[in-house]
This record gives structure tokens, C-alpha cells and sequence, in this order.
């Protein structure tokens, strides 16, 4: 175990190996991911499920603005937690290798093709010199060969599959309710109601609609749409996740 | 928490990762932004108002030449605070894509996307090497499908939407005065009056017509127009908002 | 031998030689690979075994995600151990290769040419300035020939052939096993079961299928063929090395 | 405030924001046009003046030689401060535009477009790294439809507009008497003799005629037109303002 | 002479001269080719002898994949001692080299104009920035014109020609023994002799067989070949010179 | 004014500002032209004298080759002070850009354009990184539309034009002189005895033709010519300045 | 005067000049020089004789391939002192040079023209950054027009013409007993004489022949010719110069 004075020999400049043979930056640009709010993905039979915490920093900032879901394509949708402009270089990225598989094959990309074409991306910044990585982790998620797929990137330039899984603040503990109450032959709403859940798992148990993005690839149509505001307050509603109207602001302004 | 010596081994040389997964560049190019005066962006039903402090070094300079509120394009205006070079370096960058979409597809380009076009060239300045962060703010409003849009790109290369908000010297008291009286549904006096409140809210109450800076894009003509001297003067009359004219010179040359 | 402040001078920025003639980066690449989990490379008259610790970091997690054996060509499979994202970058570039031989020559890459074309690019990482090296070791093994081989390359660029080796975290106690253990005029049950032993060796004595990946090319076919969880289910049986069922979770989450 | 030692962290290598949101490298490009001897730019309705302190070194010195005021085009003069040679790079680079202009336009540069054209390139040389800022402030004077305009470049790549200004020594000094004399509506000659005793103000009242450079565009010629000695030297004794004659040569050599 | 805190401000980064005109990392570079082990180099009048130390990390290694001596051409050989990964590299260079040699001239590359050619080769990585040196020797032996040529390339790049010698280890007990018994008119199995009794003179009198590498380029056939290995075992028992079998695995994995 | 110590930090690596707006870079070129003897330029109306200090380290050392007079076309001369191979450099860009005027415009280049060409490029080593700035200061003399001109060109990259200058060692104390005994309307040989006697005003009033190098450009001819070395034998012996014969040999080498 | 520590913020990194006006990595360059055994030349009437102190590391190097004289030219030959490898450079950019002039103007290059194309190269590797200075000073001696001209390049890229000189270690010994004893008219024997006695004043009055090599350019014969060593031996005899044969082994191995 190092002491803090030789850390910071191997943390500086470009990306390179510490003598424990870790790459600092790519720790911190972890600890980038970690200062961004929750982004949950869950894959059910019934389709893949991704939902975001948006901490609005203000009342007259428009909750769209803070765009944590994006459309890579019809059947392939990303959430992002970090730094948002990373993710929206990275998500141009997916978008443009997405729409050039279209054009070079006639068929949608594959939701495991277009992670690793990401990550492959992510890993060049964290080996060649001259910038930085990239401080956001990705939950790519959609639909494959008719079948749900839901995977993460990570500042690395690693790929990883998942049942169900958060990235952000919080994971761990997210993480530890996806564990215990996970059944993968779920229809989408029962998708939609874990990832709530978890969600209110690390909100004192209780959900305010407007701070919640939703969006969802069902099986069935593999197509991306977006879960629309009146129905996230259904679903509170129906799993008594609302939260009372009495102190709408949040202070905490990270996101 | 760390503490001072420490910190400054992540904030020289080039934009990288602190260990705790904070860009010090871009959080000092911020600070590049509180130093210069308000800017202010209102968005009602009327049109989207901007308006903009403009302390004068010097009762020989002329007033125009303190640009911060630009034509983007006829139906676009952009109001910057912070480094003001800096701001016509992305003020000339926006104004190309404006330019280049009328060519390439006949219409005007949406305030979102050109926001965004801005936004991912200043994330840019942020990851790759040997450069510098932009030390500047810009609010970026206009009329898109008949609608009134307001962003913001902050020194990071986030964009936001807002309903109105400040940029510069004094954000935090200005929002609060925004947040207190904003009104969507008002017309575009409505909202010049709200943004000329605001800014003597941090004047002590009254305002110099000289020192004011406003432009329109009224929801009816989608045109860029800006507020001549007479008309600040009458509107500053008309809301009990004028200085006295004793002391005209300003003492406190940043802006 | 040197002390630890002078040392510090040699391993930071380029790749450099300290005074003594070595290589800090390269050697703390070489950390990087111990940090990963063990991989196995076992060549006998039957064929080629490659196995390795897939130790996954949550049940909600794909196995198959976890990424360490990979077919770089019919007749050639790669097992790495280090920086998954590294190793990645290093398949693709074996996979080209051996892409591009068989488009020029019309026949299948030589193992030896195809680990022979990695090192090299390897070693062009620890010279020239601007990159690191690369943090990951591979052992690559195919049929040549008619002939089974089997390679490793190194951090440094340096290509090996092997009987029988282990790369990542244990490499010294299973290299004493494979040492003590290995014939090479085994069959490949016989290369499959050595594997296996050596693993739960540094496993106190029992493997759980789930985090165990392994793939063979047998001599016979010339063919890369993963080996599926139910037939290593039954070698583990076989060879009485399953664990108990007890405690499914691992904690340990470095791979 | 901070202290000298942490300030130097933040002012070699490139140029890079210090915590509080500055320069320093821009900041100490403008010490090194306080260094040089003051330049002085007019406007009035009869045109603009430009009168610059012209220290010479030595008596052998050829006083042509110190070249302070420049004719970017015909309707265009510009006078500088600061460090000679980058000067000459800025004035060769105004007087390729102003060129260019003619030839792609058929028409003169406007006096706006050509002190953005500068300022933008000046910026450049505050963001991108491999250079440093230029150091030197310039005064671009000349007739714009018909009318005198009057601008200035900063070492940060800022236009400013002015009535009337000076820059190098003295700034402070020499703005103040022209806030106190200075009137919009003089002709010509008012603004020569405005110039003339701003100059004397900061020595002791009096000047030689061989120290002044001068230069007029006036707004009935449209002509760049260098004021001979013999004219200054009228000037100078109609205003009497002309030094004794005992001691000619001057000690202080910095321009 | 320098103290130890000075040295250090030589040998960072960059190839530079030192007060006292030294290359640092050249010198280092030449302590990288002391790590590895011993490689002979022999011209008789019967030939050319390259005998090299093989220590093999593990009997589970194959032998031949420690490769020190190399094929140039069909009438040159090459041993090297030092940094594996650069040998391979400057090993390519030179047979590339020998191959553009023959297409272009239709003759086989002289051993002096291919050693001259890797010399130069390697000055560069030691004048010019963003690489460092090899960290390598090379012994390059053939026949030019009927006669047999030997020569040593170093880390600066300095071309030597030689009767007989060593590199690598022990460089200077081997030295002293090659002087004292070398004779140039001996035939080929002399200079095989003088190969093997060196080697043994720093390996306590006795060698393994499956320890040393040979090859030999006769004057008469001009022609690379390697010596097997029962060869080497039957010159060994004949010279006296093997080595008991009882302890057959090394613990010294330098190479 | 600054300590030492913080001096040090402005004065490494690029050419930057140090906070009192100096280049030290800049500077201590222009000490490396104060290390070179003197060298000195006369303007009389009979044309330009150029004379040098030519301190030569040994008598078997050509005088001719100390080289710090040159002809730059048929009507320009430039004489040097300082580094002599950065001089060089400089001197093969005058006589290319010389040459290039001739080919473009069929006519000789002038005196000022040429000194503005060399300021110009010396300019971009002082603002531009990757280089350091010239370490020599010419004097560049020449006939121009039938008038002689004299300049100078320091290592900031400023022109200036003189009436009679030196540079190098002693400028100070021959600059005294000059100004004490210039005659603008002497001829040809008024400048030759103003120029040696200078030069003998700093070496003890006396001095030996063969550490004297002198051309001439003659106002009628305009040709540069060179001045013999009988032909300084009678100057010297002319004004009486010729040393004795006893010592021949100079102690002091730096030229 | 500088103190040790404040030297060393001069001399890292690329070259950059002093304080006081120096350029430490040439001076370091010239240290590098000063390491080599000594290099003599010597024009006479009778052509130039250059003449080398060989200083063989083993008396198993072959003596030739210490090359320490080149012919560059049929006409011209070259001598160096300093690191050997970048000697090679500079002669391999020599013989370019004398190759494409004669094919470019049908003729032999200039040994003036030929020197200066090679400083004016040497000077580039002292002011552009991302290499060092050229460790070695050459000797280029040749006829010229009928005439023995004899000139010196030294790590500065400053071009010297001699009579005679010597580069490397004893350089100040060897030209004072050259001083003393040049004689101009001397036939080439007469050359020769004085190179064997200068390089034996620093050897304590005795040469070995093998330790010596020499080439003379005759002025009657224009064309390079290498000294045997029969002849040298004869010479060293006929001069009383010859060393004893007891202790033919040289200790001192630099070169």
C-alpha cells in the first residue's frame, strides 16, 4: 500500500502505469462517473428498461436539458452517468458507427457490436497521449436477434454484459437491491417497477416524477420510446413511490 | 477534502482528472465567467429576452464596443459573460453553422442544435491537449417551430435549456430573484421587465441606461432586434428603476 | 540496488532506462497483468488447452461478458490475463492479421508468425514515445502444421513458447504445479484435467463452474472450440474439484 | 488573494487559467506594453489623430526607424505599443487583410472588420498552445463610411471602441486629462493639439519635436497622412509646448 | 567526478549531453545489454563461430523460443545479448536490409555494409527525441568475399569490428579468457572450442547442453547453420566440458 | 525587481513573459551577442563603412575564415556580432531573399525590405516554440535608390535604422565615441578613420591589421567591396593607430 | 560567475541560452569531443595530411574498424574526434553532398562549400528543439582549385579554415607544439613529420604503428590516399618515434 506523496508521482500528465501497475487517470475518471446521479439499466424477457435520476438544479432549468437517455438508434438506447459532455461525444460516436452499419449492411448494428466499437474508442484515450479519458460510464441496452442485451462501458474501454445494473452515485447499494430482487423472466413492467424501486431505494424510499428520466426497448416492438412524464407518475402511484409535493426543490446539484 | 498543496499538482499543463474526478481547467475556466459582469436570458411566451450588464471602463470608450449581445442569426441571439475573446471566438463558430445550414438545407438551424454544435467544440477544448478551456458562458435564444428556446454552454461543453437564468458576476442572486418571479405565460415586456428587475436587484435597486445591454427575439416576428438606448430609457422610467444621474462614471472596470 | 526516491525518477513520463538498465514502465505493465486473474495454456499431443479464472464481480453480471478467451482464427484461440481493455486492442489487431494472411498467402497464419506480429507491436509501445505500454500478457496456442504450439507475449514485447505456462495472479504456484505435473504426451483430457488442477490448486482444491472459461484446439481438428458449462460441469465432477454449493457470490472482484 | 509562490504555478508552460479564473501569461503580455512609451489615438469630427513618444535611443539613431505608427491602407493608420517586432507581425498581418479585401470586395476594409480581423488572430495566441501571446497593444484608426472611427487590440484579443485612448506608459494618466478635454465635435486641429498636450502632461509639459511621431486620417480625405516635423514643430510652438533646446538627448531609452 | 544528485539531472526525458559530454541513456541502454546473458562471437580463418547462453525461466519452456542468434541472410548470422523485444526489431531491419539488398543489386549485402546500415539505424533513436535507445548488442557474423567477417553493433550505434568477442554478462572475464587463447588460423571446430571453453570459463567450468545455442557460417559453404543439438552435446563431452546432470533446472531466469 | 530565484522560473524552456513583461530568452541571446567581439557600421555620404574585431584563437587559424562580414547582393553588406553559426544562417536568408527579388521584380532588393525580411523571421524564434531565438545581432548596410542606409537587427527581431551603431563587446564605450566624432557629410575615408579609431578607442588605441575585417559600399559605386589588408596596413599607419610588432599573438579567443 | 545549482536550470531539455549568453548543451557536445582520442590535420604546400590516434580497446578489435578518417570525396578527406556514431552521420551527409554536386554541376564540390553545407546542417541540431547537438568535431581537408585547404567543424555549426589544428582530448597540447613547429612551405613528408611528432609529444615521445592511422590529399595527385601501415611504420622509424614492443596492450580505451 502506497503512502499519498508517491501517488501523486503517477497520477500526473499522461496516462501511465503506477508501480502497482494501475492507471490513475482512469481511476479518477471513475471517480467522475461516481459524482454523476444514478443510471439504472435492467433487462427483462420483456425488453430492456433504462432509468435515470435528474437532479434539476434549478426550477427554471427544462428537465429535457438534462439528458441522461439518448437514442442511438431505433432498437438501442444509452444511458450515461458522469460527465455529460464526455457522453455526448460518446454517444455521437455510437450514433454515427450505428447509422454507418445501416448504410454499409442494410441492418441494424448489434447492441454487442456497437458497445465494443465504443469501448474500443474509450480505451485509445487512456494509452496514447495528448487528452484525457473520457469520465462517464455507459448502459447500452436494446434489442439483438430478438433478444434483450444490456451492457456497460466503463472509463477503461472495458465492455461488461449485465442481467441488471447502476452506474453513478450509489451503485453499490443499487446494486445490492438489483441482487435481491431480480427475476429475469419479468415482463417490462416489472422491469420498470425494479428499476423504481431501486431507485427510491437511495431516495428515502420515495420518488419525485420530475426527477426521473424512463425509457424502455420492449422486446416485442424493438423500438426505443421514451416513458412519458403522466406515465412515471402512474407508476409511482401504483408502487406508492410518490413522494409528497411539499418541498419540490432539490438543493443537491450534482448530476 | 483536500488541501492546498495538493491540488495544485491536477491544475496545471493540460485538462486531467483530479483524484477525486474534477477537471480543474474547466472549474477555473468557470471562475473566467463569474469574473465578467451579468448576462441575463428570459424566455416567456412573448419571445425570449437577453439582456446584459455593460460597465464601461471609460466614459471615452464607446458603449458598443462592450459586445456581449450577439446576432447569431435572424432568429437566433447570443449573450456571453466571461473572457470576451474568448466569446467571439465562439459567437464567429456559431454563426458559421448558422450559415452553413441555411445552405445545406434551406432553414434555419434549430437553437438546440446549434447549441449543441457549440457545445461539443468547447468539450473538445476540454479533453484533447494543448489548449486551453473557453473562459466564457454563452446564452444562446431564439425562436425554433414558433417556440421560444433558451440555452446555456458553460466552460465544460454541457448544454442546458432554461427558462431563464444568468450567467457572470452574481448568478446565484440573480436566480433566486428569477426563481421568486418568473412567469412563463408572460409577454416579452413581461420578461424585459423581469430581467431588468433582476439585474438592479444586484445594482442596489437602479440602473443606468448606459450600463444596460438588451435584445429581443419576439415569438411573433422570430426576429432578432435590439433594444435601442431611448427604449431602456423609457422602460427604466417606466419600472422606477433609474439611477440618478450624479455620479455617470463607474468605477469598476470588469466586465 | 536503489531506494525508493531515486527509483520514482525513472518510471514517470516516457519509457526510459534507469541507470541499472531497465525498463519501470514496461515492469509496472507487468504488474498490471498480476493484478489479473489467472489464465492457463496447456499444449499436448492432443491439442491445445486454454483456461481461465473468470471471477465474477456480481450474479447480475453475463459470464460471457467476462472476456478472456477468444478465437483469433479456426485454428488459433488467445487466453489473456491484465487490462481487459489492453487485450482487446491486441485480439483485433491478431484477428487483421490473420485475416489479412489468409487474404494474401490463401492459408491460415502460423502460430508462431502470428505471436511474432504481436510482440512486435508490443515492443514498438515500450520505445517510442507518446504511449504506454501495453498492460496485459497473452497466451496464444494453435495447431501449426499438424503441430500443437503455444505462446505468451509480454509486456515488453518478448514472444515465448511454452509446454505449459500461466499468466496473472498465481503464475508461481501453478508454473510449480504444471512444473511437477505435466507430460506433454498427454491427450487432451488428459491437458484439460492439468488445467483444471492447476487452477483449483490456487482455489484451495475446488472450482465452481461458473468461473471457469476454458476452449481447446485439438490436433485432430485444427478447430478453436469453447468448451461448454455443462462439459466442464462434468470434468469438475470428474476430477472431484466441484465446490460446494453454499456460498455462490465471489467477493473478490479484480479479473 | 493569493501569494507569490502559489502565482507562479500558474504562469509558465502555455497558457492556462490560475484558480481565480486569469491569465498570466495575457496579464504579462500587457506589463510589456506598459513598457514600451505611450501611444495616443483621437477621434473628432475632423478625423483621427494618431501621436506617439518617440525615445530615442541615440542621437545617431535614425528617428524614422522607430516605427510606431504605420498606414495599414489608405483610410487606415495604426499606431502601436509595446514589444517592436511582434507589433510588425500584427501590421503585416492587418495590411495582407486589408489587401485582400480590396481585391475580393472591390472596396476599402471597414475599421471594425479590420480590428476583429486582428483580435481574433491575437487570441489565438491566448488558447492554443506553442506560443505565446503577442505583446502589444494596438491603435487602428481611419475613416468608415465617412465617418472617423476608433479602435484598440489587447494582448487578450479584445476590441474596444473609443473616442480617445491611449496605451504603453502612462496609460492611466494620460486617459485622464483626455476624460477632462476631450470633445467629440473639435476638428482636426483641435484633436492634434488634444493630443499633443496629453502627451506634454506626462513630460513635465513640454516635448521636443523629434520625440513625437504623428499622423492624421482626416474625415473630408479619407487619407492616411504623416504630419511632417517642421509641422509638428509649429504645432508644438503655437501651443507652446516646445522644450528648451539645452540638453537634446534623452537617458531613457525603453520604447 | 559527479555525485549522484547531479547525475540525475542527465538522464530524464531526452537523449542529452552531460557536463561532461556523456550520452546517460546510451550508458544505460548498455546496462540493459549486461542483464542479459553472454553471446560469443568467433572469426577464424575457417569460419565464423556465434555461441550464445541460453538460461532457460522453466523446463517447461521450449528452448528454442529464447532466440539469440538469428538468421540475417543465408551468409549471415546474428547474436544478440540485451533487451529481447529490441533485438527482434533491429533483426528485422538488418534482413530486411540483406532481402532490398539482393532485389536491388542482384548480390548478397556485404556483413560490413549491413552492419552500418543497423548502426545508423540505432544513432538515430539517440540523437532524435520521442523514443529511447535499444537496449540491445548485436554480433553480426558472415562471410564477405570469401573471407569471414565479425562485427558488434552497440547502444550508441558505433560499429566495431572484431577477431572474437562477447557481449551481454561476464563480458569482461570472457574477454580476457578469448585474448589469451584466441588463434586466428584455427579451423572452424577451433573456433567452436574457443566458444564453448569460454562460455564455461564463467559458468564454473561446465556447461548443459540444452543451455547454449550455436551456429556457424563456414568460410567454405558461406552458409548460416545452426549447430543441434546432439552436436553441442558431443562437443561438450569431447572437450571435457559437460556438466553433470543431477541439478538439471536453473533458478537464474535472466536472459 | 525580482530575487533570483524567482527569475529562474521565466527564463526556461518556450520563450515566455515574465510578469514584468520581458522575454528573458530574448535577453540573454542578446548577451550571447555581447560575448562576440565588436562589430561597427558607418553611414557617411560617401557610402557605408563596415568594420569588425576579428580576435583570432591561434596563429595557424585562417584569418579569412572568422567570417563576420558579408555580401548579401552587389549593394548590401551585412556585418554580425555574437554566435557565428547562427549568424550564418542568417546570412544565407538575406542573400535567398536578395536573390529572390532580383528573379521577381528585376531589380535590386532594398536595404530597409531586406532588414525587414531578416526582423521578421528572427521574430518568429522568439514567439513560436520548438526553437530558440537567434543569438546574433547584424548590421546590414547597403545603397538604396543612390543613398546609403545602415541597420540593425537585434535577436528580439526590431529594425532599426542608425547613422553609425556597433554591436558586440564594448558597444557601450563605442557607441560614446561615435557619437562624439560622427560626421554625417564626410566621405568614404571619414568613415573608414571614424570606424578604426573607434575600434582602437576600445584596445588600448592601437591595433594590428590582421584583426581587422572591413568592406565598404561606396555611395558612387554601390558595389560592396572589400577592403584589403594592405589597404588597413595605410589606414592604420595613416592615423597612426598600428600597434607594435612585439606581441603578435592575442591571448584572448572569444571572437 | 554561476554557482553549480543555478548552471543546471540552463542545460536540460532542449537547447536554450543562458543568462549569461551560452548554449550549455553545445558546450557539453564540446566535452563529448574533448573524450575522443585526438584527430590532427596539417596543409602544407605539398597537400593535407590527416592523422589519427587510434586507441584500440582490445587487441582482438580490428584496427580498422576504428574509423576515425574518411573519404568523403576522391578530393577530400575527413578526420573526427567525439562520438563515433555521429561522426558516421555527418560523413554519410557529407559524401551526399559531394555526390549530388558532381552530379548536379558535373564538377568536385568545394572543401569550403562542402564544409559549410555540414555546419549549416550541425547548427540546425542547436536551435530546433527535439534533438541534441552533434557530439563530434570533424577535420575536412582537400585541394581546392589546385590549393590544400584545411577547415574544422565544431558542435556550434561554426565553420573554421586552419593551417593546422587538432580536435579531441591534448587538443591544447598538440597546437601549442604545432604553433611552434608549422612551417607553411613544407613538402607533404614534411606534413606528415610534423602530425607523427605532434601526436607523440602527447604520448610520451613514442608512437606504436598500429595505434596510428593517416591519409594525405596531395596537391599534385587531387585524390585521397590512406597511409599503410609499412609506411607508417617506416616513418615512425625514420623519425626516432617508435615505441618499444614490450607492452603492446593499450589500457586507456576511449576513443
Amino acid at each position: 500500500m502506497q503512502g499519498q506523496s508517491q501517488q501523486q508521482a503517477y497520477d500526473r500528465g499522461i496516462t501511465i502505469f503506477s508501480p502497482d501497475g494501475r492507471l490513475y487517470q482512469v481511476e479518477y475518471a471513475r471517480e467522475a462517473v461516481k459524482r454523476g446521479t444514478a443510471s439504472i439499466g435492467i433487462r427483462t424477457e420483456g425488453g430492456v428498461v433504462l432509468a435515470v435520476d435528474k437532479r434539476i438544479r434549478s426550477p427554471l432549468m427544462e428537465r429535457t436539458s438534462v439528458e441522461k437517455i439518448h437514442k442511438a438508434d431505433d432498437h438501442i438506447g444509452i444511458a450515461s452517468a458522469g460527465h455529460v459532455a464526455d457522453a455526448r461525444q460518446l454517444i455521437d460516436f455510437a450514433r454515427r458507427n450505428a447509422q454507418v452499419n445501416r448504410l454499409r449492411y442494410g441492418e441494424p448494428i448489434g447492441v454487442e457490436t456497437l458497445t465494443k466499437d465504443v469501448t474500443d474508442h474509450i480505451q485509445q484515450y487512456t494509452q496514447v497521449g495528448g487528452a484525457r479519458p473520457f469520465g462517464v460510464a455507459l448502459i447500452i441496452g436494446g434489442i439483438e436477434d430478438g433478444e434483450p442485451r444490456l451492457y456497460e462501458t466503463d472509463p477503461s474501454g472495458t465492455p461488461y454484459e449485465w442481467k441488471a445494473l447502476a452506474v453513478g452515485a450509489d451503485r453499490g447499494d443499487i446494486e445490492d437491491y438489483l441482487e435481491a430482487n431480480y427475476e429475469e423472466a419479468a415482463d417490462l413492467e416489472g422491469g420498470i417497477e425494479l428499476a423504481l424501486r431501486a431507485l427510491a431505494e437511495v431516495n428515502d424510499g420515495e420518488l419525485r416524477p420530475e426527477s426521473i428520466g424512463m425509457a424502455t426497448i420492449p422486446t416485442e416492438t424493438e423500438t426505443f420510446t421514451e416513458v412519458e412524464d403522466d406515465e412515471i407518475d402512474s407508476y409511482l402511484a401504483e408502487f406508492d413511490l410518490l413522494a409528497a409535493e411539499d418541498d419540490e426543490e432539490s438543493d443537491d446539484a450534482a448530476e
